[in-house]
């Protein structure tokens, strides 16, 4: 059956597993101190353009949402994240387990508007019973957005400023970050995106790992004694080297990139094949998840042939369903899928 | 440079790597829910002799037990532990951090005491501030202890019985359960562990994983809604093809048991070898950790030329030091730390 | 200067106070065993036409949500609320604080909708990926409103089907409860209220307690020893007497009910002056709290004389403002604040 | 009946009362900011020689512990007490609710020994894997301690020290602060508590008031936004003023002094009673709680004519019980009492 449901269907890059066999049997020391952690930190430093930063490796997203979040902010702050943010919705209520409420504004194609951000910061600043509500500690957005969307340069830019303006931290999930980075539609690069956010982190899970995140503090502002949150939140592997081989690898030779160029190469021939079998798009994505409007029926039918994610209702007849393509993704894959359609 | 310093400083085993690399490109659904994870549950079950047992995998040791402990207690109630289990000294407060309380009792070379613990149970229902107190919702031992150490099938038992004439329920932490299994001087199998607990954990991590830890609830009676809970915790790994693939490995041809036994073959060598230069024990333990009292001074020097773990203080001119074996230590190994001792 | 910035700008109704001084130095039991505390529930109990209800005191509004919802719920679900709601805005996180997400849906002048609550619900259960969401465990309303709006019987039915329907209890938030059942214009008794919710509060604080408010299981339903929940959350009053003896006092010849009727009394006054002098109101309410739409400048003025509370802005030059009575508001008081108007 | 059972068995002093009575229709702004609040914080701050003080009225001690503890620590951080310290034992698990462990050392007589704290953190910080464990954030100390027994004013300034050398706060549980200040066997007094610790509450419930403490940062240093965590918490009460003019007669013409004196003189009376007659005393206590050993079926028969309380096992045959005096005992109580002895 042809796969289009997710991006993380796949084990790993095979260069990542021929690293790990390579390595397989060198003695290391655990929790992150080996030499492949620092030498994959030393690499995403230079990528970024951030000699300050500081790099943590975590397992999976919602882990990472959680452990950065919740050492951020303080006991009465929350986060403030648009109503579809990833935090919000398909976290299980992790951030509010760790006692910190998410305070919603409203999205548009998944993005957070920085002139409604700035709003909702004044209200609250402006509001004589402030003191009996939740603080905005930082400011919490994806790129890609779980639409798929992007931030441009500029979107950014003001998002930042706005966040420096009432000195609150601005951090990004980049979940699928290769797959923005390498959009041709997009003008941020990963130095903008350290330059806007005081935290962000380059997912791996989506983009060719077998698993893992690496969490950038972009200017030595790791919150103090980081590692103990992390080791708090069950997120401190004890092999840290898994982590750190996997991330030498893919900012080795700039194999991050590549893959997810490889991943929005599929998504645009995916693209055309829809649009020239007229399909209605739900929004324009210019990553690797794209949705469409499908009448149910058609759908049932489809289901039986394909994997694709049904993503929201759309109206009595009609569904949103996702097709996401990834770094593992086959030019056949996509044919076939054209044939099927 | 030799190193006992953990049992968690090399990869995975090579068996397991290979089957990672064999089915990597299987395009597979995501959380859990693949062929691998379902095989693998199916092997451990067999294993345990528990038909209707749960089976959760999870990423490392903190994250397991924090998410289990939490799945299971009520918002009133805390966890039962020695004072030196692992929860309650080297787990940066995950458990508090979920909310709640570790209730301690005495240890005895890292084991709790049947007697002891129906003894404290005994004095809080027969409190009658009981109201205002903790109450104990449930019971944590580790096998083998921090120490090394290990129940006999009497002791778990016994603790078994208290446990449900209280009616809470049991909870091992089996981080590194395969050593305990294949220790010459235990009688307790797996079997045993699955009738005496209600709950427990095989350890991958320490025995040959790259992570993952295989949770048993062992009779039907995983908490209600138990995978929101990992999700909440940041423990459900997208690929959890990666788990699944590990734990059928280990579960294939008794893999686990021979590398356990493997780690317990070393350790005996390494045990007679110390013994044979008079070393001092610090307590006598039948698994893969053996711990030593060594002069400052000695210990000081030795330092340069093997890894080992400080321990604890002893005195004033002695410490306690680790040495661990495992599933990949070499008998040269063994046989070059004698020749330096 | 004239108030009407709240229902809590004074101390307690004299009968209270009277009964407080004369049982002042009897030796009574801590923590809420003592013969007041009993004598409270049981008319309380009869009030509510619920023999099999419990009763707990608690000291204040946040708190009671606070201690009610997290004994409640369990730890991967939250509670469904009004996006206006109480605990959703205006109790600095304290929900979240106990590791809560508070689901919103929309309001409709401060109520929610039974239909878009059955919406909302069936939504969550139709949702293949809601093992990776928060558990709708609960609804929370308030009666009256943050708005001072009050469900219709067929309103609160409707709701309670909803839940029914669903499992999952319907908790009442009634801080305001007494101007609620005593409005003209509600058709809701304390009966029915008891009847359709699982659990509720019968709000003292604003209702001429000192403070205090009494929380209603309705049906033998409290959550398993929620004493300790109480204690944990630093919700139990060491001189429980003090709560008991308010709520006796309350609940002895209708009490409660009297002074409520008295302030919705006076609401009615304001309301027709207002009127009469052709004010804005921002919505109907049919309780002690009256919303209006001032011009800024009329506001500015307004505020030398006469204390109201700034509820929140209507436009560039308009600002909605509210205007409380209460149990100790003085016919003078509105006579006098028609002439100011 | 005669009754020793506790410190808060009566209701108010009723010069409290009277002030109640007296300000009761007085229209005052809610939530701590009305002029007996202010009034009662600067007699307390004159009181402590603090001019840069900080002081927040809250309800109940549990409630105060939890909310203090909480708005100090960082998430990865624990308070240090003893294994008998009232958060450890009787307060349901509140800080590990709120995320934080309590770190035990040895008790002796209920007291913390600065030498045994100064090994805890010289320990800890010694700790090679101290990044796995809970930071020491503060030291939680209690005045009188949970046995009535007293730290000298040497014992107070070597804590002091102790702290300041490793830069964690000292806070003071003061639920009987009146108790140990009246002492006539203590050297300690209100200004030295002030200048030793960093932050203290004044405990109000146990001595005198129907229900609150009082919070002393002592030197312009309450964690941030304190005000939002105590409503977080929920312990800010909609009328502070019932705290603010309880606190602010206590401290009128030394009410608080003089009630504790009459508490301590009582317990002197008593303790004299139980010497005269040759009971035996579980310790040494210089306050108004008096342990004593009885006698199994001697307890069981004085149980029918005296309210105390069943402290803990003595041993097969004995158990400590507790007498306690207070602001409200009458000479005639113990002179009663000696009768039935």
């Amino acid at each position: 059956m042809l796969s289009f449901a997710c991006d993380y269907g796949e084990g790993a890059h095979p260069e990542i597993l021929k690293r790990l066999v390579e390595t397989n049997m060198e003695h290391l020391p655990g929790y992150g101190v080996d030499p492949y952690c620092e030498s994959a930190k030393n690499k995403i430093k230079e990528a970024c353009g951030c000699p300050e930063a500081e790099i943590y490796f975590l397992v999976g997203g919602t882990q990472t949402n959680a452990t950065v979040i919740h050492g951020i902010l303080r006991n009465y702050e929350g986060v403030v994240a648009v109503e579809t943010g990833h935090i919000n919705v398909h976290e299980a209520g992790a951030i509010e387990h760790s006692g910190h409420k998410v305070l919603t504004i409203p999205q548009h194609n998944g993005k957070m508007d920085s002139a409604e951000l700035k709003k909702f910061l004044e209200e609250f600043y402006g509001d004589e019973s402030r003191e009996h509500m939740v603080f905005p500690g930082m400011v919490y957005i994806s790129h890609p957005t779980e639409y798929g969307t992007l931030y441009t340069k500029e979107e950014l830019r003001n998002l930042s400023e706005v966040c420096k303006t009432f000195q609150i931290p601005l951090y990004m999930d980049g979940a699928r970050l290769g797959y923005g980075l390498m959009s041709e539609e997009s003008d941020v690069t990963l130095k903008d995106i350290a330059q806007c956010c005081d935290a962000f982190y380059i997912g791996g899970t989506k983009v060719g790992a077998l698993c893992g995140e690496a969490v950038v503090f972009t200017e030595n502002n790791a919150p103090k004694n980081f590692m103990t949150t992390v080791k708090q939140q069950g997120a401190l592997l004890a092999k840290g080297r898994v982590l750190g081989i996997q991330f030498d690898t893919l900012f080795t030779d700039e194999l991050y990139m590549k893959i997810s160029r490889h991943g929005i190469e599929m998504a645009k021939l995916l693209k055309e094949g829809l649009r020239d079998k007229n399909y209605q798009f739900y929004l324009e994505s210019p990553t690797n998840q794209q949705f469409i409007v499908l009448q149910n029926e058609k759908m049932k039918k489809l289901e039986k042939q394909v994997d694709f994610t049904v993503w929201e209702k759309y109206d009595e007849n009609h569904t949103v369903v996702r097709f996401a393509t990834s770094w593992a993704t086959k030019k056949e894959d996509i044919e076939k899928l054209m044939e099927l359609l």
